[in-house]
């Protein structure tokens, strides 16, 4: 792993060419955020969507069109470059991996940063509490449920959820701590019974790897980043660009719990 | 003061015209919202304004271009006919106060629903927190600071705040128990020093009425819902309907602290 130590570090990385992949425990400390970049005709309806689902998808910028520099976190970032690679979508269908979308840069686009789970990870070690998928060097299980999603405009589809098992007394402390990051999904959206939210086989996640649940733990539940990409799957504006799975953009800014 | 005690039993009294005057003390323990609705081609500047300015703008729900009733808060509503009184706004100007807005609805029109400072202030009252201008009877004194807003779109211009005066102890637990309300403008945004906010003369207010400032005390400077309307009438967008002053939308929301 390349000694990032700060945000800028990684992105001066990526910009360059020479960081392509995954953003995982690079430059500790500084928060990384989930990309979706679209169209402005679409981008109320996806702000409404994001408005309306904070748990799944807490905004941290949203740039104005044609704007590629989110001016009030990174403001020496350059969306177009600065993380490790991309997806372009049209209508639905991803068409590209590239790691760089200067090509693609339209006047209309509009680019929305949206908090990701590393966050509230790094405060769950730092309070002690095992992760069971880092500890297996694997990546997080995650699964589509039988919640809706409060539909925004065009946008819609289920909750995706991320799950990380713990022992009963841990899992209260990650219910706390996690809470105290509504910035990064917040509290669990369950605990405990996954077929109450539409899970049937925790053996066999939707998307990442499966990890083992023992019979003194229980099944914790976050809303996932993943989730708003379901949905513009589901929507298929005629153009989108994500961040590549697991290659997050870096912020500028610190992971920090709510003060209050 | 008439005794509605529900957040419905004021919208009812609204809709058949019986209830007219201000919202303050009405329905204890249901959150209010000062109400803007924009047409659907002023709204994503406006949302994003919001999303970037949450101190003064902290959104409650957006609704969907044509839809008048709050279905995520309040689905019983009808936010054309439950609001004690109505401004319309063109070009910038106060046109009308009617009581009620179906004769102006339109299918483009979109309403945000803003939080509002009573619910911190009846937090401030419930911690036996003495707060000025309600034992004075008088409104809350507000002021333009030269704290400039983040433009959104269209949208710009300086944050206004509101002002209330605490003996030392007292404000730090006021910081304390307003912070856990972000959703009612939060934590204040300024203590001790007006001028280096460019408040020059805390006697005379820009809206609402003076209160004193003791010797021993210092002024605490909340950010304030009069922020959006002062920036509406900058922007000048064609059409606009606000809440009268004081006339807010009862919600069916609990006033709620943070969890976390």
């Amino acid at each position: 792993m390349p000694q990032f130590l700060t945000g800028m570090e990684v992105r001066n990385a990526c910009r360059e060419g020479s960081w392509t992949g995954p953003t995982c425990g690079l430059a500790p400390g500084f928060a990384q955020a989930n990309l979706v970049i679209l169209p402005a005709d679409w981008a109320f309806d996806f702000l409404l969507f994001c408005q309306r689902n904070p748990q799944p998808c807490p905004l941290i910028e949203v740039t104005s069109p044609g704007v590629w520099s989110p001016a009030l976190t990174t403001p020496t970032a350059d969306l177009r470059s600065d993380l490790p690679g991309y997806r372009v979508w049209r209508h639905g269908e991803l068409v590209e991996e590239p790691a760089d979308i200067h090509h693609l840069w339209r006047d209309d686009l509009v680019s929305f940063l949206i908090g990701c789970s590393f966050t509230f990870e790094h405060a769950l070690l730092a309070a002690g509490l095992p992760v069971r998928h880092l500890e297996l060097n694997r990546n997080v299980p995650m699964f589509r449920t039988n919640i809706p999603c409060q539909p925004g405009g065009r946008f819609s589809g289920p909750l995706v959820v991320s799950m990380r098992p713990f022992q009963p007394a841990d899992a209260i402390r990650a219910v706390q701590v996690s809470a105290s990051f509504p910035g990064s999904h917040g509290a669990p959206v369950h605990l405990g019974f996954p077929e109450q939210i539409g899970i049937h086989d925790i053996a066999h996640p939707d998307y990442g790897d499966a990890v083992p649940v023992h019979d003194n733990e229980l099944p914790l539940f976050w809303a996932c980043g993943v989730t708003p990409q379901a949905v513009l799957q589901q929507a298929r504006p005629p153009f989108a660009i994500t961040h590549r799975p697991g290659c997050m953009f870096v912020t500028d800014l610190a992971e920090q719990r709510t003060v209050g």
